[in-house]
């Protein structure tokens, strides 16, 4: 029996060494399965059946809340700044464990979207109920039809990722993104602050994200060799600013959990506050360091470690020499709506921390005291 | 002269062997400098001149946004807390780097508090300038009389903490967070959220802080210990719910700023979702577990820990047992209102990271590649 369930597993893994990799692969997929039925840009369609009996809450809203945990609130810090953005609401992000026990002031007339993977994570859940308590609309954001946070909100889109087995999420991270770009562009064009035209142009740039993932992936072999270097370090830094504030926090994230390096993620502009001092040699500093408004600020900040003899390892976009100059190793990623980066840039962060956990010879997959759905409190 | 400018340097440190630990000691004197005049518990008077104009704009602000960076970033975190529990307005904390990028939602109706010691702070400056450009009301909470931000913003308080020398900041967030307590009752009185007899009680209990930090300060040899036992490692995390959370960024970042450990602060709840994979025998984790609504789950997060054969220092409240029978070490502080307790559980937190930064033979009134006022962005 054994042996056929190990059989089993490796044709479930498609030929890939384990489920996180494959997870990580499937995502030009995965993204493309998210907006499939909801995104035409060609006819400038953008239907998402969760939204439509919610879409004058949603539009009237006064404020957004945002609440998840670990990789979802990493998504939900990602649409803060799209619904921002796009619709000019305030946002509030906030981990559901603290966000439950503190008395938060909310109404009938704050919007919350809850972002959960499994649909099962019980401080999000108890958050919406806290704040369906008190009126608030719940929209859930979440994988696995059927599970007790959609049955727990007033309306949700699923985000069609397909199963995710590997306990850290890669491919769940970028349909939730997905999901939530499509509510940020959809609720700044009925709020009439994103015109016409950019909208159309956004539409367009979310639906050729799937094919600049697949680009992406062909930094694997770099990153392979990347890994190699740096699997015995015992700390990381990861940076970034803006929409690749939270994916640095993202890319720490993923570190910590499977290869049990201790990584941490920080606003590019807040290391001069305190973690600068951590930098030498041993300490390398991952910047997610696309051509974006911030750019040049992120630059001077690679000068600063670079200065204090520190490694950089910094995801670009294609072409760029300015890092490329100073940086340790560079790897390219394609050019998109800065809105969209994340979807982006977080690969190669996934494919970095992957391999570098599978030559530590640490279990990628079941990562120690770690479970995929966190179920209790 | 450089012997006289030396004996002069002893002499402004009164006997203390840094700045850092002078100001640490400081902190019940610098505490009641700031309450003095201001805070009246017996008559029930509270008065903050700074406010008095703008009275009004502040009790009916709709939101409070409070922008800042590292420390001061953590002091708005709890009064995020404080402002929301008492005063029932929703606040939003922002790094000021990432605020004035990010063309932020802000209209007439918002009041936004910057904190910063320095009053230099460029980013914070310029964050200022933007939301001034909205039409926002804007207050600040600095150290440093006739500085920048004073000047830019439309009314302030300060904190009347003296001139701090250790570039790791102390005595200026405790001040900080007495002035932001302060203004967070004072606003709920006025809003009528606050009922008068609770209002009282908690001047009474605010009033009270100095002495119970002049007691939690007591604990200073046992830290001593405590540090000796660590001061080697190579990693920590710091772990704290509620109002406790940003003490636990604050412990860590202190530790990082003086010690160049890798620390890092995470909401406790959060630990399940990624950070618990780090924790091994080598890995301490500091909680401050005092007895307040959360205290139950804390517990339940240390047992966690201990499971996996982690270390466990906890900051408790005086008397505390349940704790004592599971963590490595105890540290016990007084007990006070729930809200104000950071201003006590820092505490122990800063002496530990002088205690470890002096034994490892670090600079800990000039830390590495840190600047003691961040006057570029």
């Amino acid at each position: 029996i054994n042996q056929l369930e190990m059989e089993l597993e490796a044709i479930e893994k498609g030929g890939y060494e384990h489920f996180m990799l494959k997870e990580i692969y499937e995502q030009p997929k995965s993204i493309a399965d998210c907006l499939r039925g909801r995104l035409d840009a060609k006819s400038g369609r953008l239907v998402l059946g969760g939204l439509r009996d919610y879409m004058n809450k949603f539009q009237n809203a006064e404020r957004i809340i945002i609440t998840a945990c670990g990789t979802s609130w990493h998504a939900g810090l990602v649409a803060e700044y799209l619904f921002e953005e796009f619709a000019r609401v305030p946002v509030e992000v906030e981990y559901a464990s603290e966000f439950r026990y503190r008395n938060p002031v909310i109404n009938e007339k704050d919007f919350v979207i809850a972002i959960s993977q499994s649909g099962e994570t019980a401080d999000t859940l108890a958050a919406i109920e806290l704040a369906k308590s008190k009126g608030a609309t719940i929209f859930g954001v979440c994988n696995v039809v059927g599970s007790s946070i959609p049955r727990a909100t007033h309306a949700g889109s699923y985000t069609h990722a397909g199963p995710e087995i590997g306990v850290a999420s890669t491919k769940a991270f970028t349909a939730q993104i997905s999901v939530l770009a499509m509510m940020a562009l959809k609720l700044g064009y009925q709020r009439g602050t994103l015109p016409e035209s950019k909208y159309i142009q956004l539409l367009h740039e979310l639906a050729a994200i799937p094919a600049k993932v697949e680009k992406a992936l062909l930094t694997n072999d770099q990153i392979k060799y990347i890994a190699s270097e740096y699997k015995d370090v015992r700390n990381a830094l990861y940076l970034g600013r803006g929409y690749n504030f939270p994916v640095a926090l993202e890319g720490a994230l993923k570190l910590k959990e499977i290869s049990y390096i201790h990584a941490e993620g920080y606003p590019a502009a807040e290391m001069k506050h305190g973690p600068i001092a951590l930098i030498d040699e041993e300490m390398p500093v991952i910047f997610i360091a696309t051509q974006d408004s911030s750019y040049e600020k992120v630059v001077s900040n690679i000068q600063e470690v670079k200065a204090r003899k520190g490694k950089v390892i910094a995801v670009v976009t294609e072409g760029d020499t300015q890092v490329k100059a100073m940086a340790d190793h560079v790897i390219e990623i394609p050019e998109t709506h800065e809105a969209f980066t994340p979807l982006v840039a977080v690969v190669p962060l996934q494919l970095l921390s992957y391999h570098i956990a599978v030559m530590r010879g640490c279990n990628v997959d079941q990562p120690r005291n770690l479970a995929k759905s966190v179920t209790v409190e």
